[in-house]
């Protein structure tokens, strides 16, 4: 049995959308044991509508507050010690559960992970792990978010987080990983990338060299590893620019009538290009690096996507990724150790 | 009259579309005349096959390299001493043109205007302003690219040149600008954004505060300042999505029978996603705060572009947007030593 904790607090639809994911993925993942953390007398309505407060698979735990999106991430740790999320870390910390998944506030569940949940041994820092959509297929990015300011030990790091991810997430041996840089020569890029290159080219992994903007949609890498500032600009920027041209071909389309028909006739075409935009298939990112599983799903989670979250929060035990970081890291210390005492010098 | 120099050899496909272009800019624009800057032996073709040789407004430079996309930057200063580029910017350093425009190499056309033309009084580094496709209009992204590691002064002198091209290019007074972070809050960025946050809400300009990747797509500013890392990856990104886009909507348009028609209705409609991808309309960016002026065009300019580069050229000598930069440095000048004391303590 895999031993899940699900903030349900945490999401623009909680706990509405967040208890009916969860009742769907009771019945699709008979080997999953659900926690559901949350307000009790917020949550009473939705588990008696959906009949699951005496699951047999299905554990209670109350938790007076929850982090609301406009509060700094801190409050987690400071402020609002009974809310949800940082219920779900002493949980995760205390192994009472093998993974979280909330669609929370993100910086408060990063925050409770490096705290309270600590980074495995080898790993400086956590990172947030996203998959894009490229031309072709998906693409790994990290770090999505969870570190603003990081050193080229940071993104080495990364890189091991992301093959593992990778080699789960695609089925395959020895992905291949790109640094993210505005140049494909080695010299091209900032300071952190150009040390960082030097670095990624002296390690045991897949390590192409640096990728752009424009290439990382064209699928010649599986992981594509930056900082965090990056990562999150990036990430967003994609969001922003679908948004954006959905608005454009909505208009473009309903200019006469002859486009009206053809927008009738696409109506299917654009809900696939909506979807992406929404990214609802993907369910959550996993935050890479801690001592468990903590999957966190985007702020607009649907039932379907809180589903979806539950079940990458599973496979992430099943697949025992944390193992195979561990390994990863156990491989390449000393390495990674010669790295470190050069920085020093 | 306005004395333009084009740099010939620089574009994918030039010398050709180049020579075309400045044909049409010769009619279009009166008041310009153009120095074209190139191989006399590789040139003469299309100047006899446009019949501008001998044009009155038209000058001859020759120019015996061309420096090549797969080099170096640095080869503008060292090796080919005779590039069309390298001409092109002492041609601007000795005042016998106003302003350049070149689709060549950028790191080329951005070494040789730091080295040769240099920076005008009271700026550290020039920066590559591009004008953006946000939802409902235009918004003016810097730095592009110039400089991948930049200091919090930096990001400060890119906002004052940023406001002068924003005055000019939306005809407005007191543009917005944005500084490109992670979180609309003060305290959300990476270190160089919370210093530099700082810094700009000091200055009188109309600073907004904080943008994200997906706000900068709201017009919610007229210019958004970030770091030449970060703004050369964000352009590429959106190049990436727009043409990964394009072809995730013919795979769905091309589906079936039904859809297909569709796609032949909406034609027209594709033909605008696919001139956003293209930017063709923009004609070229430029390279804000050196001593002169200095447009930069895409490499895959076709000769319309050329045109509308050559045009922006000389709009920024009738505009005098250095003169407006020059002016805004003074009079935040002491400002600005204050800051640059402040980071020596």
């Amino acid at each position: 049995m895999i031993r899940i904790a699900v903030d349900a607090m945490g999401g623009d639809h909680a706990p509405a959308v967040v208890i009916e994911g969860i009742t769907i993925a009771l019945y699709d993942f008979p080997q999953y044991e659900i926690t559901i953390v949350g307000h009790q007398g917020k949550i009473a309505h939705y588990l008696e509508k959906y009949r699951i407060a005496d699951h047999p698979r299905v554990k209670l735990v109350h938790a007076e507050d929850t982090i609301e999106m406009d509060e700094p991430a801190t409050v987690a740790i400071r402020g609002k010690k009974k809310s949800s999320i940082t219920i779900c870390a002493k949980l995760l910390r205390d192994k009472e559960v093998d993974a979280v998944f909330s669609a929370g506030h993100t910086g408060a569940a990063v925050a409770v992970s490096a705290v309270l949940v600590r980074t495995l041994d080898g790993i400086e820092r956590p990172a947030i792990a996203t998959v894009m959509p490229g031309m072709y297929g998906k693409y790994i990015l990290l770090d999505a978010g969870a570190n603003p300011d990081c050193e080229p030990i940071n993104l080495v790091q990364f890189a091991l987080m992301g093959e593992a991810y990778a080699e789960y997430f695609f089925n395959m041996e020895r992905p291949r990983i790109g640094l993210l840089s505005v140049g494909e020569e080695e010299t091209k890029g900032n300071e952190l990338t150009k040390e960082t290159f030097k670095k990624l080219a002296a390690m045991p992994i897949n390590f192409i060299g640096n990728v752009e903007g424009n290439t990382i949609f064209e699928n010649i890498t599986e992981v594509v590893v930056c900082d965090g500032f990056m990562g999150n600009v990036l990430l967003k920027t994609c969001e922003g620019l679908a948004r954006s041209t959905m608005y454009w071909l909505k208009g473009v389309f309903t200019k006469n009538a002859l486009r009206k028909t053809s927008a009738i006739l696409a109506r299917n075409a654009f809900r696939e290009l909506k979807s992406f935009a929404d990214a609802e298939e993907a369910g959550g990112a996993p935050l890479l690096g801690i001592n468990g599983v903590m999957i966190i799903g985007h702020g607009s989670s649907t039932a379907k996507s809180v589903r979806n979250g539950i079940k990458v929060a599973g496979e992430f035990v099943e697949y025992d990724i944390n193992g195979r970081i561990i390994k990863r890291v156990t491989e390449t210390g000393a390495l990674i150790a010669d790295f470190e005492s050069g920085n020093k010098n």
